[in-house]
C-alpha cells in the first residue's frame, strides 16, 4: 500500500492507493480519524459488483453502515438525486456528526461530496473511488457539484474530503472503454507535468490496458501527485490550476457539440489535447516530434470515436459559451515542451478557428486512412 | 454613517450602517469592490416599499441590474425557490463574475447566500438587510441556506458576504411585530455580552420601539459589533459562537410544539429567555435581581403570544429531538450574570424538565393575570 497527502492551506488528507485495499477499508478510514459508521452512496453497478468486500470491512470495524444508492451515469447527477440523498440521510437520522463514504466513479464523488458540503452546513467525506478517471483525478481536488440543464458541474462548491481510498484491484472490473477514458487523463496529467511518467506509459502500455497491479499502482500513484501537488499549490482555483484543463476546453467543445453522446469525458479530452498539440505545434510554441510522440501515445490508447460529421461551426459555437473564448482575443492552455504546460494568452479567434477546420478535415481523413489500411492500434 | 469590519481568518468584510444609506449603495457597493451590476434578491413587498431607491442608486453606479423576486415568508425558503433563483441566474447569463445582492429580511439573505455559496462553486455577494433581526443578527456570520420539511436551515454552507449595507431608515416600515421580534434578538446579544447595551435599552425603549433613528442607530450598531466578534473568533461554530444561541433551544422547541404557527422566531427567543433566565435563578447561577431586570425588560418590549395550551410533553418532545438532549445529562446556554453568558453542561434532563413544567404553568398565569388587570406594556 502506498499512502500520500494533498496538503492545503487548512489540513492535509492521505490519499492510499493499494492492490485489495477495500477489505480494510474499515481500518484505513478509522486511522484517517473517523470513528462511526458511515453513509454510503454508491450506484447499483458498482454496489453489486464490490460492495461485499467494503460492506464487511466497515462493519468490522464501525457496525452496520447505511446505504444510499444513486442511478449510474452522468444523468443522474442532478437535483433529484441530491434531494433523493438528502431524504435517505434524514431517514437514517443523519446529524452534524454524521460522515459520507462516496463509493464509486466521479459521478457518485461529486454528488457525493456535495451532498456532504451542503447538509447541515458541511459534514466530512471520504472518496473510495472506482474508476481510474476517479482516481487519478476527480477524487482529488475538493471540486463537488452537480449538472444543470444548462451545463455541467454548474451548481457545486469546494469541498475537500478527509481520505481517499483507491483500490487499484477494482479497476480491473472497468470495461476496457472506461479505462482507456482514464488513461487519456493519466496522459494529460504526464503532459502538462512529467516527461517521466509520459515515458513509462510508452514503455508499459500493454500491461497497462491489461490492468497489471504491478504497472498500474504507479502510474495511478504519479498521477494523482500530480494532481495533488497542483490543487495544493492552487485549491481555489485562481492560477496554477488552470492547466490541468489541458485538452478540456476543445475536449468540452466536442462534447457539447454532439450533445454529450457520442464521446466519454475522457476521450473527448484526448481529441482536445490532439488538437492542443497540432495547434501548438502550428504555432512553433511545441517541436513536431514532440508533438508526434504524444499523438501517438494517444492513438496506441485505443480508437477514438470519430469526428466525423463535426462541422467546424458546432464546434466554433460551442467553444464560444466558453467565456475564455469571447472576443477577438482568446487563452488556451498548450505545451512548450513534453512535461511543461502553460497558459498561452492573446491567441487570435480567426487563426484558431482556421486551425480548428484544418483539424476536424484531416482528423476525419486520417481516420479512414487507418480504417482503411486496417492499422487501428487499438482495442 | 458607521462603519465597522468583520474579522475572519481569510478576509474581513465591512457593514455600513445609516439612515438611509440605501440611496447611495451603488457607491459603497463599487468601493467594496464590486465592478458591475448585481443579480438582486428580494422579496415583492420590501421590492414594492424600498426597490425604487436601491433600483435608482445601483443604475447610477452600475447600469442596469436583474432582479429575481422570491415569495415573502419562511415557508419559500425551500428547494424549489432555490431552483427558481438558479433559473433565473441562467437566463440572465449570470457566470463566475456574477454577483448576487440580497435585499430583504433573513429569508432573503439566507437563500440568496446559499445561492452565491453553490452557483458555479461559489460566486461572491452583499446584503441590504430591511429588518431589525436581519440587521443586527443574520446578515452577520455567513450561515446560509434552506429548510426542508425535516426542519429549519437543514441544507446549507457557511459563505461570508462580502459587504453588508444596513439602512435604519428602512425599519421605519417594519410592522410593529417584527420590530419587537427583532428586539428580542438584541436583547439576547446583550445579555449575553453587554451590560451596556442592555442599560442603554432600558433607558431609550419608548424611542426604540419608535424608531427613532438616532436611538436606533447605536442599537444596530452595537448589536451587530456583538455579532460580529463572537463570529469572527469563532467563524465555524466550534466553540463561542454556540452562546448566541442563548434562549434559542427553548426557543425552537417553543416553535417547533407550535407547528411554526403562533410565534414569530423572535418572540420564541423571547420565551427561551425567560425560561432559561428562570432556570439559572433556580440552580442559583442567577441573582433574583438580574433574572428580574431581564425579565422587565422583555415584557416592556411587547407582549408575546401566549403559551396556553403548550404542554411539557409538547416542548420536552421537541426539545429531546436537539442532539443536545440526547441521553440523562445536557448542555444549556445560561447567564452568569447581566452581560456575561456560559455553556453549562451536566444539567439533569428531570430537574430541567419539571422546571420547565413550573414554567409553562406560571407563564400561563401570570398571562391571565396581566390581561386581568389591563397592565400590558407591549404596543
Amino acid at each position: 500500500m502506498r499512502k500520500f497527502y494533498v496538503n492545503l492551506a487548512e489540513r492535509k488528507y492521505p490519499i492510499l492507493t493499494g492492490q485489495g485495499i477495500l477489505s480494510e477499508a474499515g481500518t484505513l478510514l478509522a486511522e484517517a480519524g473517523f470513528d462511526r459508521a458511515p453513509i454510503v452512496i454508491s450506484n447499483a453497478k458498482i454496489w453489486r459488483l464490490h460492495g461485499a468486500v467494503l460492506e464487511r470491512s466497515l462493519k468490522k470495524t464501525f457496525g452496520p453502515a447505511t446505504l444510499i444508492r444513486i442511478g449510474d451515469g452522468e444523468r443522474y447527477k442532478n437535483h433529484s438525486t441530491l434531494l433523493a440523498i438528502y431524504e435517505g440521510m434524514f431517514r437514517a437520522h443523519a446529524d452534524r456528526r454524521s460522515w459520507i463514504l462516496a463509493f464509486g466513479g466521479g459521478v457518485v464523488g461529486d454528488i457525493a461530496g456535495f451532498a456532504a458540503a451542503t447538509f447541515m452546513r458541511g459534514i466530512p467525506y471520504a472518496i473510495a473511488p472506482t474508476t481510474l478517471l476517479s482516481q487519478v483525478d476527480s477524487s482529488i481536488g475538493g471540486k463537488v457539484g452537480i449538472n444543470t440543464k444548462e451545463g455541467k458541474n454548474l451548481i457545486g462548491a469546494f469541498h475537500q474530503p478527509s481520505a481517499v481510498i483507491a483500490d487499484i484491484g477494482v479497476l480491473k472490473t472497468l470495461p476496457a472503454r472506461e479505462l482507456a477514458s482514464g488513461l487519456y487523463e493519466v496522459v494529460k496529467s504526464a503532459a502538462i507535468r512529467s516527461e517521466p511518467l509520459l515515458s513509462r506509459l510508452e514503455r508499459k502500455l500493454p500491461e497497462i490496458l491489461r490492468c497489471d497491479a504491478g504497472e498500474m499502482e504507479p502510474v495511478v500513484v504519479n498521477t494523482a501527485k500530480i494532481k495533488a501537488e497542483v490543487v495544493a499549490s492552487d485549491e481555489r482555483e485562481t492560477g496554477l490550476r488552470m492547466v490541468l484543463n489541458y485538452g478540456h476546453t476543445v475536449g468540452h467543445a466536442f462534447e457539447t457539440a454532439t450533445g454529450y453522446r457520442r464521446f466519454k469525458h475522457g476521450e473527448a479530452v484526448a481529441w482536445g489535447m490532439l488538437a492542443a498539440l497540432g495547434y501548438g505545434r502550428e504555432i512553433g510554441l511545441l517541436q513536431p516530434e514532440e508533438c508526434a510522440r504524444l499523438t501517438r501515445l494517444i492513438h496506441r490508447i485505443g480508437r477514438l470515436p470519430s469526428l466525423q460529421g463535426i462541422g467546424v461551426e458546432d464546434l466554433w459555437s460551442a467553444l464560444t459559451r466558453d467565456k475564455k473564448f469571447r472576443g477577438g482575443s482568446i487563452r488556451l492552455i498548450l505545451l512548450r515542451r513534453l512535461g511543461e504546460a502553460e497558459i498561452v494568452s492573446g491567441i487570435r479567434a480567426d487563426s484558431l478557428r482556421q486551425f480548428l477546420r484544418k483539424f476536424l478535415h484531416e482528423s476525419s481523413h486520417a481516420e479512414t486512412r487507418r480504417r482503411g489500411d486496417g492499422t487501428n492500434a487499438g482495442k
